[in-house]
């Protein structure tokens, strides 16, 4: 059976004029034959805004059932793309959302869990993104932003509504674009769109064994 | 009448595999039509040895007659395209180079000046890598290993014995395949390699400008 | 009423021959008047030893009854004094703790919760530490290493035995001499050792606060 | 016989309220015993002006006749005191001197030579920086703005007027207090002014053992 992936990347915020996780996920729609399963892929514009993040996601989730949620998000100044590890249950911003929200030590939900894993499998996706060559690592923080608001908001859906999903969020470098003149680490779009179609292989192919093993 | 150029990157050395000015360099040979000139590019492998790189790119030099030499060389930690400004007199090794030698505070030439500047137009190098989304910078220092070496010697063999002949260094950063498990800047080969397109039909323009305005 | 603070630190690791937070916190022993309250200070080494690390911090708990606990551990690479924001329930190391284990991707406390969030005033420490020319920010990761661990240690402790008691982790820099020949930040001794007089004071003069508002 | 060296430190710029390298020379002042040799300090203020650095530091050593003049100056970003190798003839501004004045490409003293080397004992500095617990480094370029300024003028001044007075430059990092809200690397005054006592002792020994053995 064909499974269905919902690929999600944000807007431009923070002053920058494009984000990069739009750019590669809005590159990644359709079936994809992975080898051992089948990908059908549904890329998502989320707005950079709290509340509204959650709210799109959780429609689009509702309408189209997807067995695997990935959400894509900028961390300007890493150097490599970084499955995230965990999603804590705070909103802690230091600069205005794109609606001018800037919410201080609030909790996204309210009796909430203090944090949720991501079950992506991490390391075997950073494990296979280093073996093409591309700079990967597990990262233990996706801030308090909007990303992690996301990332918490999706695993509060997968953990309340769907169990089955699997969810979780990656954060990939700047595009060399946004820092001509800035001694900032950057990724190229071609070499962080090649390594999205290897976290969706790793993603998918994990979920079609533990599901033949199980 | 068309231009030669000789550009040059170094072979591996400290411990790494590859060296991403080889592999760009190698990327890059023939006739190009800038717009404005026509020059043919020579690609040449430099031994990553005191002594021996400057005594292969004269030989070279004497042999072909190039109207414009860039080195180029890895700078492992750099985040942008780098044209280098100054070349010094002396060797100051942290490492041995690939024969084992590691000289430390020794001049390259003996009673020679202490610096040379680079005769490439720098700013417009720059200028032109960002405006196609490379990011680039001018860098101050070439280090005291032997990229320093052979672009001072490349400058003193210039300076006393070809005057009209522009010469400069360019270093650039890893390639994403050397950080794979680092958090280490780096470029993909694409990247540094329309990077160094944009570097000689600057360089070539120039000098094209210059002959026609003198 | 006096209070009790217990302060920890580890001891070396990681081929380093000092833990700053063990050297910082044998500097702060005894009774200090924070101009509202007034504290016993106990300092407490800590092996950097999985499961040792949290037996021993329970052992003194339960003999000592702190009403304040604060583990101080050495983050290197940071530039700041960082209280940590939330411990994860998980033990995943890159390098082998003091006793040679090395657990990849282990819970702490079987079924515990994904994490715990520090009790302490982690932006009025901040604030404070600023305000007396100390670099700080909250962190929002303490790694998956012998640090995150003994904090999730501490806040579970504290959430199934002692719920009054107040407790958090604050992950400190380099020392100097640590980073003679490298580029990395450090804090120097004296520094780190006013900036955890500053914390001391600010947390208990917080809990002598929220007491006498509740 | 006492030697006497000039020490300068610039004053504030580029938006900072204080200037680290001003803090530390003005609280080393008068006679020092080196344990070979007696030093006279004189500490001196420098305008972070193109030009008039150069003609203060000038006038000062026509009138005082210094032995040493070490010059130091503020290196934000960098994490190490940092002796500098080579001054060289270029001002090339990326933000205002302290007079409005930003000159791009220009050279400083015309057709002076192309850069002048140290004569301080820049290893030995480092080494007995290390050997206190001092992180240190001899780096390869004092940048293009006032610093590099003002040290390559002293160098011409000595090459000139002066050829048995030693003269260098010395970068130092951020004050904590600059950087309280940055991730930005710092060191205390007083490990900087310790510093810079071991520097000038250093600085006066090589000297004073030079002579005894010439």
């Amino acid at each position: 059976m064909e499974k269905r992936m919902l690929l999600t990347g944000f807007d431009a915020f923070g002053g920058e004029s494009i984000n990069p996780a739009l750019e590669v996920v809005t590159r990644i729609q359709g079936s994809m034959d992975t080898g051992i399963g089948v990908i059908n892929v549904r890329s998502l514009e989320i707005p950079t805004i709290f509340g509204q993040a959650i709210e799109k996601i959780h429609s689009v989730m509702r309408e189209w059932q997807p067995h695997i949620v990935i959400c894509v998000g900028q961390a300007g100044g890493r150097y490599q793309m970084t499955p995230e590890r965990v999603a804590i249950n705070i909103n802690d911003a230091n600069i205005p959302d794109n609606d001018g929200q800037q919410p201080i030590d609030m909790t996204i939900v309210e009796n909430g869990p203090a944090a949720y894993f991501s079950t992506l499998p991490l390391k075997k996706i950073v494990c296979e993104l280093r073996s093409i060559g591309i700079p990967a690592a597990v990262s233990n923080s996706a801030g308090t932003f909007v990303c992690n608001h996301l990332f918490y908001g999706l695993m509060h859906i997968i953990a309340t509504e769907y169990p089955k999903v699997k969810g979780g969020f990656i954060h990939i470098p700047y595009l060399p674009s946004q820092v001509i003149d800035r001694a900032l680490p950057s990724m190229s779009l071609d070499d962080m769109t090649r390594a999205m179609h290897s976290v969706i292989k790793t993603c998918v192919n994990d979920l079609v064994i533990q599901e033949h093993t199980c």
